[in-house]
């Protein structure tokens, strides 16, 4: 698909400074520019690539002033990142979607299947599940038994969901995610031999969830584990049985969350996060990446650095002094002897 | 299936305490009952939700004193706990499992076959592979050539096992685990370019392993990485090449053992450890979330935190002073100012 | 097969050292030796095995010098380990490997396909995708649209490419791995709500690059996410969105690198290494395992540890002193007891 520099600046009420039928058919970031995409430029940081970009068009912000020459064809909107990103969502939602049902699927007769789905090859969906209008199952998608997935979600290849998980609307599943698996549950009996506690429960998550590629949720020994409306997980993170996530909480990568822990509302985890079972972390809690957390945050708005986890700002004071230690250590000798003398 | 309260205190070798013609279907927590379910008491911190619960039936401890009245029929028990796990059980074992071989599944006819096996749709089975009798593969599981699987196994969806791994009996393998994996060696040659160590051994998994979802286990160099009997391995670990893992050790989510290192028996590690390669571990070490153990340990029932790793209750002194650090700092900055006064 | 020590000696242009027609069918470890298995000893650590292993051949360097009798039939060159190693890449590359297009695959028309190809039961090449010759897809692989692989590039099973990525030649890519997946790019709006940022880009992986199992790749939001020739990633790693590795970097399981950041070449990192977003690390950097790294490390050759990370000497000279701190809190307070009376 190709688009001018004119009809772009029409669908983002903008305004084209240069040639108005300039044309693109793709995108590149503005530092790494070819003839024939579309740049932004937003950062001031930025700046400097405009003057040599190869991008034929570039979106500016309204105020932008060039401190000299610029090659490219501007438009000029309020807010160049933002437009730039509207652009994307529009040329994503307009490219072709793959559909249909593939013969190589296999669909139990007890499915229940609204209209307008893809399912891709090799993709299983076995006894009762039912899968909302407009869902994308991705070939080598497994589809347990009475699993229900809502409208509009996109579930990619190869995605495992075990029996009886629910999984609301305009969801995104990336590849190789496990949800519903058997929680963590062994009891210990006579000799430390474990016995399995059966894990009856199973996993809910709600509308315009994200869930990245090979993350697992675990199902809910008894109960849901429950991952609550706009809930982002990114990739490779661990969610334990009868955990409950809040509205909006975004976990980058690698982060875990232990059993029982419910984790509030618009709370944001940098990755290879860890928290301990069974406590409780207040709605907008911040936590640093790799950091641990053994007890309760309850705070809301609270962000925490460490293992385990002091005030962000108290923890790199702490650890100033800490790379400092056997400076410190050499002072108290000294001191020590000092102070020795002294006494004599 | 319903369960009246007389047939389950009948099967527990429990009392009935209210009607003995309550019926339950399902299982609930005992702070998020409904009618129609079971729940137990065990924990004095829930004893609050029994006298509002809208569960059936629940199970209680023999000594249990009601301080108020209580709506739901009780059954006592020696041990609530014990007894509620033991009817899950006994649910899960009787509950219809899935069987036969689907004709969607791919099985090389050298692959010798057990009796009452489930094989799902899209499962791989190739040449020479053999499966105990009882053997479950969910849909879209990969077993190569050679590989063993023991009698009950079951193996959930995605599964991919590499030629010649040897998986014990009554195992469960969940969804997304991958196993026999080529363990990550390279020497390296001229001008830092890294030449692959063919990966020549292989995996055993002895009976009564449970493996999570997502996790990886790589095969040997030369000889074997093995799981000992009754290991239960949470998801997302990774055990490298040549590892040893004692009887009955039980692993959190996102742990990592690398290449040749031996853990003992009995052993319990939080999630997100990290092991160095190539040390010994001894019988019963407790090692806490996120610690790194750069080298072996070798009491028995040693238990650890930190990276690397203190004595737990060292380590949480060690810490209370981390803390408060910047304090410490500015007593030893007065004392330099003190002693120098009083040398004057 | 079998070989004798003859054929072995003269293959690796060595000397044998007892009967010329002992011979072998498999390699053991020298510790694990059994009848008809060749092991080799180069680490003088394991000498002591060499009397009374059980291996029918052992390969030694030239200047062994046995303290008592040896069992075995001993082949003397140069350097044991690497004799070894070539050894096994010998049988290796000699072993029968799988080869055909599986009438149980699913291929598409307007792919284009190299010779001698392996494609596994139940995996899925989508539109346009290119293979190069010899490429070897094990089963239940998902291959996306416009997906490239070069000549010779093993694909294990279940591994899920998604559309557009480009994979080069002689790679190795370990089952359940997922490689472009999309970046985790999600914009605020009003409410705390997440917009998902489209992610156009693509992933870049150069030849001979080695990724393990289950590890993630994520696409670039514009640009490409880009693994340099002869990197080797372990397995349970993510790389985000728009990373570059440089040349021959290896990293070790679990570790996460986040978004845009710029990883040089011949790196080595540990497992469960963190890297946060948008940094640049020189080429010839050391990470020690867990470590965490928030800003660029812009020396080349660093050797750091700790989560922030200092010098790996410094790192350990200061955590000296941390096992130490209850103790010199406990000097600081006396010193403050013995100034404060000298004081009086």
């Amino acid at each position: 698909m190709n688009f001018t520099a004119a009809v772009i600046a029409q669908f983002l009420k903008g305004k084209v400074e240069g040639n108005p039928e300039a044309s693109i058919s793709d995108v590149s970031k503005i530092e790494e520019g070819r003839p024939g995409t579309l740049s932004f430029l937003a950062n001031p940081k930025y700046e400097k690539y405009i003057y040599d970009t190869k991008s034929t068009i570039v979106i500016v912000n309204d105020d932008f002033k060039p401190q000299q020459g610029v090659g490219a064809t501007l438009i000029r909107v309020r807010n160049a990142y933002e437009s730039f990103a509207e652009l994307l969502r529009f040329y994503e939602q307009n490219k072709p979607k793959k559909s249909g049902i593939s013969k190589l699927a296999s669909i139990a007769e007890s499915a229940v299947l609204g209209k307008d789905l893809y399912v891709g090859e090799y993709t299983v969906v076995h006894e009762h599940a039912r899968l909302g209008d407009g869902v994308h199952l991705y070939p080598q998608v497994y589809i347990g038994d009475h699993v229900k997935i809502g409208e509009g979600t996109v579930i990619h290849a190869g995605v495992k969901i075990y029996e009886g998980s629910e999984i609301g609307a305009q969801c995104v599943i990336h590849a190789g995610a496990v949800i519903g698996g058997d929680g963590f549950g062994f009891a210990p009996n006579q000799e430390n031999r474990y016995q399995k506690v059966p894990q009856m429960g199973k996993v809910i998550i709600e509308d315009h969830v994200e869930v990245g590629a090979n993350t697992t949720i675990d199902r809910a020994t008894i109960g849901s584990t429950i991952l609550r409306k706009g809930v982002k997980l990114d990739n490779l993170i661990m969610i334990a049985h009868n955990v409950e996530v809040g509205e909006n909480t975004v976990m980058a990568a690698q982060t875990g969350i232990s059993g029982s822990t419910k984790v509030g509302k618009n709370c944001m985890f940098g990755g290879q996060v860890g928290l301990i079972g069974h406590i409780t972390i207040a709605d907008g809690v911040k936590i640093a990446a790799q950091s641990g957390i053994p007890k309760s945050i309850k705070q809301e708005d609270t962000v925490v650095q460490g293992s385990p986890p002091l005030d962000f700002m108290h923890f790199q004071r702490c650890y100033v002094v800490f790379k400092n230690l056997p400076k410190l250590r050499d002072q108290v000798t000294e001191l020590e002897r000092k102070v020795s003398d002294l006494g004599k």
